[in-house]
């Protein structure tokens, strides 16, 4: 397996993760997502994680900076689907998912991305000061 | 890796094939999607191939009998993004996907099944003969 499958699903673009990363796939994930971005001008990103049992802080460092480059492109990114323990573990080791939005599953995610979208619109819309 | 995770989007069951298929995950995979059709009640049920570069006859005759139990329990399956290779493979090995319907994306195959619902329920409210 090469490469994981980037879904589009309206103006969002949905992954899951059911493989072990290592690092030549990040970086593979990280430039395909770019590439999609840009082509469907998608406005969020969801990374389903529901098959992951472990996620190490080499793969929480992976999700800060596919987030940070998302946004960076004018799209949000939504991490959904973490397991109990995931989460535990997480806080146990200190791993900060930074600028990562977190949903239970794939529509609570598809939900919290339209809302923080309406909300940047109604902003540009507000008369500036 | 254990589990396919299945991911609900409104009436919809979606699930993306990453990893090789044996025996023991094809069948989790069938358990596990009678479950979720049964629990949320889905209407139809999209299965992304575009990772697979290959589809040999057990997973063409699981995807088959996937679709034939999810007709049991009154939900359509789309087979989406499957690889022109692959498609040309599956002709010339004469492998026949039966009762699986096809489209491109997951957009293309959502947009598939809404219309046969819509056919299905146009034929319940039309006066019996």
């Amino acid at each position: 397996m090469e490469r994981i499958p980037i879904l589009r699903m309206g103006e969002f673009l949905l992954v899951t993760i059911q493989v072990d990363m290592h690092d030549r796939l990040a970086t593979v994930l990280s430039d395909d997502l770019a590439t999609r971005i840009f082509a469907t001008r998608a406005r969020g990103v969801l990374i389903d994680i529901s098959a992951l049992d472990m996620v190490d802080s080499f793969i929480a460092r992976m999700l800060g900076s596919i987030a940070q480059m998302a946004r960076v492109m004018d799209a949000e990114t939504a991490l959904v689907g973490m397991q109990p323990s995931v989460a535990m573990t997480l806080v146990e080791m200190g791993v900060e998912l930074k600028g990562v939005r977190t949903a239970l599953n794939v529509e609570k995610g598809m939900a919290l991305l339209r809302a923080r979208m309406d909300q940047v619109r109604a902003d540009d819309d507000a008369p500036s000061q």
